[in-house]
């Protein structure tokens, strides 16, 4: 299969998609890849396999020998001398992670011009990107979250809080803007630096010590669940560390944890993933108080598409681009035009 | 003010995207006006303002003499001889109702290329087009929705519900694919219908004769509220009503209701309206039973914008579209990919 990696974007993890692409690309070995960079303007170019280094971004390289593409119907063409010519790939992978990625952005791009692409649909990266709607969808589908606080910018800020709390921009992931207050004099300064992201912030209690596990996975046709990973972490895990974690290309072992609660943690997985995430490959975060789940958050686009995690990253690729979620064919037959016309006496 | 309307699209509603455009065409006296048609195979055309007659869409005349366009940083721009012309206008309205329109993906391709436009963020898109969605937001800010039953494509139809119900597909407007069932014997036929427009329906109790009342605003600086309606119904607007509910240009007069309930009404808005659809003029559709004010839905692009139920229409367009939100800007500077290359070495 020829896949085509889009990654970059307008996002404040444009340099973390960029480790991310590089990290697939020495993952993925039995696909073709071809890599479509998205610059801080937007613009698309075509990186050659050979350029794949983070220097040729963080230098501006690309912008002197990366050809420049357009998305067009079905794919996406570079000028030629005569006539532009067409990107040949099978199925497009989204792995922009954040803005532009993961808020349905370059998701609607793809849809629109009708391109087949491994990622969560529109839906689903709305639900996952607000912190706020990943609880109320969780919720309704029975799945528990942590209590929370939703502040705006204009809100008061003489909260009355148990501390310690940890403060979140509402729609940014890789703990980009995050802070751990643990008494009311830190709190002013947390939420500047959390405002700097987002007009809007979650507060939720802070459990130190508390239980995490992730477990990602996609379903086409059937289950394809990863390994549950208890992720080593200090006392959170911040965005360099977060960083890092997108180039991880080596598996991990499993949660030293009972069969019952892995059969916990993997219903409340599906339960969240079907049908919205349809089509991509998701990970979920979850906490574990008293032996209960808690979902902490979506990852819709996981670093490295969370592929340290799978047995075979590959044929999971495979899978699920080969049962991707289609848009409906709309017909249009002017039928109800044509009435009022003839109601009219025009036709 | 130069406006470029965007109609069409496809969707179940593209007719009466049409409608509405010609619709606005008539009552926009103030602004001048571009109109940028998408039709059901997604290519856009720039159509002259004397061709904006629906016979000029249903006999496919635009194929033949709207020039084509295509959307462009900043903008459209229409392939010249020499080079192409970029379309002159200020602000575009989003103005497709359903699919492409009111799903996000039209937006999003506003927001990546860049474009001004007055409709609903993608967001604000997602969380009014999926009814149940709609439902867990009015919940969450205080507004009391009906009860529901979500029933999924596969799931049994052995359903323990009280008649009479009303069906309704998940994520369409205009009233397409809504029955009400009145016995369990016409369960079967009516489900069937509304899974013919979406993989999952919505059931709820159908309350014979309920109020209902229509509110239009945007929220720009100040809050711009339009007068109240009763809309006239027989049994429920049926989607040939709706339809001509989008040719709507006349004023109606304001429904008889008291004072307080007109503050509980207008009260309800504001709260779902501020800060999501910042940027769109939508129109919430409420119930009223018992005094208690219910959410039925909201339409984001409304039918001809719901221009009808504003004093001052043209007015109204120039305070959101002067006070339109905007994306933030992100620089990137590859710190952290610089601060990785040094850590190995190699800058």
């Amino acid at each position: 299969m020829k896949l085509a990696i889009v990654f970059g974007g307008s996002s404040y993890e444009h340099e973390i998609s960029i480790v991310s692409a590089i990290t697939l690309k020495s993952v993925i070995k039995s696909h073709k890849l071809e890599f479509i960079f998205i610059d801080n303007k937007r613009d698309f170019y075509l990186v050659d396999s050979k350029d794949m280094k983070s220097n040729y971004f963080s230098s501006k390289e690309y912008l002197k020998s990366a050809k420049k593409l357009s998305i067009v119907k079905g794919g996406f063409e570079a000028k030629g001398l005569l006539k532009a010519k067409s990107l040949d790939f099978d199925v497009a992978l989204n792995l922009i992670h954040g803005r532009d990625g993961e808020d349905g952005k370059v998701t609607s791009l793809l849809e629109f011009f009708n391109i087949k692409y491994i990622g969560p649909r529109v839906e689903a990266s709305i639900l996952s990107f607000n912190k706020l709607y990943t609880k109320l969808l969780a919720n309704s589908l029975g799945v528990k979250t942590i209590d929370y606080k939703l502040l705006s910018k204009d809100d008061s800020r003489d909260l009355d809080i148990e501390y310690p709390v940890i403060i979140k921009p509402l729609r940014l992931g890789s703990s980009i803007g995050v802070s751990i207050v643990k008494s009311a004099d830190e709190l002013e300064y947390a939420l500047d630096v959390a405002f700097e992201f987002d007009n809007e912030v979650l507060i939720e209690p802070f459990i130190d010590g508390i239980k995490e596990y992730n477990l990602a996975g996609a379903h086409s046709k059937d289950w394809n669940l990863s390994i549950i990973e208890e992720p080593q972490k200090e006392e959170y895990l911040d965005f360099d560390k977060k960083y890092l974690d997108f180039a991880r290309d080596e598996r991990v072992s499993e949660a030293n944890i009972s069969d019952e609660l892995k059969e916990k943690i993997k219903n409340s997985f599906k339960k969240i993933y079907k049908p919205l995430f349809n089509g991509a490959i998701i990970r979920c975060d979850f906490f574990v108080v008293d032996n209960e789940v808690y979902l902490n958050e979506i990852n819709p686009i996981p670093g490295s598409l969370a592929n340290y995690l799978f047995e075979n990253f590959d044929n999971l690729l495979n899978i699920v681009a080969t049962n991707l979620p289609t848009q409906k064919d709309i017909k249009i037959d002017y039928l109800y035009i044509n009435s009022i016309q003839k109601a009219k006496g025009k036709a």
